[in-house]
């Protein structure tokens, strides 16, 4: 499930666009970068509350390249942010993708863990 | 099932890549455009051999900007042709993309069967 900003005091959830106003297109590009596709891995398989710190993120990439990966996937409607104090939590926003896109996310993410990371700068 | 240039005598099949060395990216980048999407949607639901003469396709586009984004299609494996004297016939490559991509294509063709039909020029 994902994280609630009502469950945990002093933190806010930034649940990004209306997935109702997402096209289909918009989703697959954002899902379309070797980079974005490994953040999408990593966070499809975390263990626990199933959210990352913006900085666990293991990507041979730099800061500033993974903040714009995870805006395009933000703003694609495929990730929401928790944040708690200074730190900020990324998750995949499973539930509702699969109400809008019925089997894609899961789809995806088991086509992609069986590959070798191809993430490059 | 996918024709077959052996079981139709004077036809020859332009089968594409192996895609085995397709990776995942390269099918979702093919698939992340209105146009591609709406010309598999088509091959997906067209009735009998699951095969369209590449000028039945009803697309608001030039012929050449077809032309363009079934090569697309065709170099990340996702269709293949069939040719028969001077027509061409394209079909989607189903059973070898569920065997690379478990259950990508069908969730794809799923998701944009629902949607309206955003191909534009």
């Amino acid at each position: 499930m994902a994280p609630s900003s009502d469950a945990v005091p002093g933190t806010s959830v930034t649940a990004g666009p209306d997935l109702a106003g997402v096209d289909l297109v918009t989703v697959l590009q954002a899902l379309s970068d070797p980079v974005r596709l490994e953040m999408v891995r990593q966070l499809a398989h975390c263990p626990g509350t199933g959210e990352l710190a913006c900085g666990q993120l293991q990507l041979p990439v730099s800061k500033s390249t993974v903040s714009h990966h995870l805006r395009v996937l933000h703003d694609a409607g495929v990730i929401a942010y928790r944040e708690e104090g200074t730190r900020k939590y990324a998750f995949l926003r499973r539930e509702e993708l699969d109400d809008r896109f019925p089997g894609l996310l899961p789809s995806v993410v088991r086509c992609c863990t069986g590959e070798p990371t191809t993430a490059e700068a």
